[in-house]
């Protein structure tokens, strides 16, 4: 009779730890993580060449000595810094109905290949989720697939942190490419 | 008599568990959570426009083809990115003590009205904080109150993680804005 | 004899919690902290100036009404923003073996002294070390010693948190610099 109380306080104790699972997730190098939420999300970018004002979602405000705002640095366009706001669709069809939109910075910083450095939110407003989430991170972009970190987020996505495996679904020329995002959330509230 | 040690590990058990409390508030989507600090934060940006180098605290510093230094871009400053070194102060008075800077940058980045995309740093100096605080996020200018995410921080705010909600307590044109952030820290370590 | 059940779970629900250990550094400000991972980087950053070409790793990208692309502004920088592409080492000498690339931006965001807000990535490629690690932050460039944030990581520093101390290492004018970086994480997945 006498350890009853124990027992239930024991299982208390050990329900707790387990409802703080996610501690046990960071206990070991190499362990396999299982996301607490995923999405995928495709964004489409029209950057700005003097002659697509109607249809541009992204526009070069920067670069090196030399370098103009409507034509990308040749050869690897090391130093142009481009502010976007491009649509985000749940396909990969430019014309689907956006629920959202990135908006942020790429700055081209790779001396010899094609590079960038990436700031920048997605600002979603659908009827599945409102909120935004923050990313930074390098994109090494000869790389098929690439990591960013998932920093932050608010609404829906409330102090959220994860990664987002980037990929290049399409592009045509140095005017219109679409990112494919698979965003694993690992820290979820 | 038997039970009293497994008793008292338990008490240590359970008092171990209610220190990592913070845990638990991640259990549950929707759940309230609970700030471990919050402060609240005005900060001043006088933007320079050519004329006002005597007290401007911000300045353009890129833009797309045809805009310049020292006008924002109409109609919604699309490409402006700014760099600043603002003022932080406790109350909503400019002319009051500092108690540390605003540095960093914000880009405006909406093409249908006014947005942008924020990422600076507090650098707090006062007899009440010692640290810096390190923000990014959106920030949808024409919402009342935007939330951007706090992503780090050092000194007092080591570790830190949160959201900060800002609200434009006052504007004059294009020159003058206060911000008003209220910062609620969700990790502290 | 009845108690041996309840002791047993104790101890396993006392080893669980030692093993969660990471959510105790939390729980008290001033508690001193050890990084679950150090590592000590160097990088190499020389401006292009217009006549380095060769050997150039960062430029000038933007800057307030009046600046250029190849001379930083006098007297503190305010407003130049710098695109870089630096060689990472292990130690100080410049032309070590790199064992990643440092990639990204700083903007010179002081009136009244040198100070610089930073966001990059190193992207490490090594025998040691493969992934990035992102950061994000104030770098007041008069003091010895500045700490900004590891807001996250990919690769061999998956979901990473932490703090980096930079100092300068050694400078030449305005064209060369090297940062010493002492990167602790705190958290380790």
């Amino acid at each position: 009779m006498g350890f009853k109380l124990p027992l239930l306080l024991l299982l208390l104790c050990i329900i707790s730890l387990s409802l703080t699972s996610s501690a046990a997730y960071r206990s070991k190098k190499g362990k396999v993580y299982k996301p607490c939420k995923e999405l995928v999300l495709f964004f489409h970018d029209v950057i700005y060449n003097g002659k697509n004002a109607h249809n541009a979602t992204a526009t070069i405000i920067g670069g090196a000595a030399g370098s103009n705002r409507t034509i990308l640095t040749s050869p690897y366009h090391f130093g142009n810094i481009v502010a976007f706001d491009d649509p985000i669709t749940l396909d990969n069809n430019f014309h689907g109905k956006p629920v959202g939109r990135a908006q942020g910075l790429y700055l081209y910083d790779k001396l010899d290949t094609f590079g960038a450095w990436l700031g920048f939110s997605f600002l979603l407003n659908s009827t599945q989720h409102k909120g935004t989430i923050n990313f930074i991170g390098a994109d090494p972009l000869m790389e098929k697939t690439r990591d960013i970190s998932v920093v932050g987020g608010t609404g829906d996505f409330f102090m959220a942190r994860g990664v987002a495996t980037v990929s290049t679904d399409s592009f045509e020329g140095d005017v219109y490419f679409r990112l494919r995002v698979d965003i694993k959330l690992y820290e979820c509230w």
